[in-house]
């Protein structure tokens, strides 16, 4: 299936020399989203993973029908002043700023094999992020599965680590 | 199986007086969150649902994996500025002030059978924000499917032409 078919390239969105790459038509087919998931499914099948988190909110587009294919947990990534108990926190730098994600604290247990989904890889900023707060609970990255990876921004050499799966490449 | 045991129930979050009702231990556990997503399935398949709608960002945890087993389209909405093409807009009252939604003015056709999700009925404002959009596109509301009611504030009575279902009630 081409994929690239079902993704809107939207100039200078949300800022003037952006190429937004938009993913609600692909998530509007019914058959492609279905085979994204198929396909990101067996992904976190070789990885062997037995719970997934994905950050908000396109993280959750994914990550929740990958989880409920493997019948394992989804655990949300939040921004801050979402999650009501006990939670991790990680600030990271943007280009322009910082940002900080929350996940709760016993969102994912020691030893498990957790997958990192989310749609899109480009710096890997919010990936490491999260790859960081998982490693702090003393889990596993199994592996990091996005939708469309950006080449140039290089996000894979910050997970270089990690089996990174990405269903199309810009 | 007794959902309710995965739900944490939070005072006075995220204000006082509010008991919030955090669903996040039933993300995490994979045979309740895949239970939960079957019961919703069911609905979504009895109501012939052809594509599903969700609101940002707890309705796409549900919403997700629902058009994923159905192998229908998910359209998200979205709060201002997050989707870059045309859009269509709705501004509905909240108990204090107002809140806007977006969704792509493409994302629905004309006949389609729409089922709403999202984790929670209160007073239905956002439901029937919802409703609204997806019939000023033409399209029919299948249904509405949440996996928490909270009976008091009788949000069932502004969707009562509609099918509901309510995976658990408060």
């Amino acid at each position: 299936m081409d994929f690239k078919q079902y993704i809107a390239s939207i100039p200078d969105f949300p800022k003037t020399g952006v190429l937004f790459r938009d993913i609600t038509p692909l998530l509007g087919n019914g058959p492609a989203f279905h085979e994204a998931c198929e396909r990101l499914i067996a992904f976190a099948r070789e990885v062997h993973a037995d719970i997934i988190v994905g950050p908000e909110s396109r993280g959750f587009l994914l990550g929740c029908p990958i989880a409920y294919a493997l019948q394992v947990g989804f655990v949300p990534i939040r921004k801050p002043g979402k999650l009501p108990r006990e939670t991790l926190n990680i600030t990271y730098d943007l280009e322009y700023g910082s940002n900080e994600l929350q996940m709760h604290a016993d969102g994912i247990q020691k030893g498990q094999r957790v997958l990192i989904i989310d749609d899109l890889l480009a710096t890997g900023g919010t990936a490491d992020a999260v790859v960081q707060m998982v490693e702090k609970l003393g889990a596993e990255v199994a592996g990091c599965a996005f939708l469309i990876e950006l080449a140039d921004l290089k996000g894979r050499e910050l997970l270089k680590q990690y089996p990174i799966y990405s269903l199309m490449t810009y």
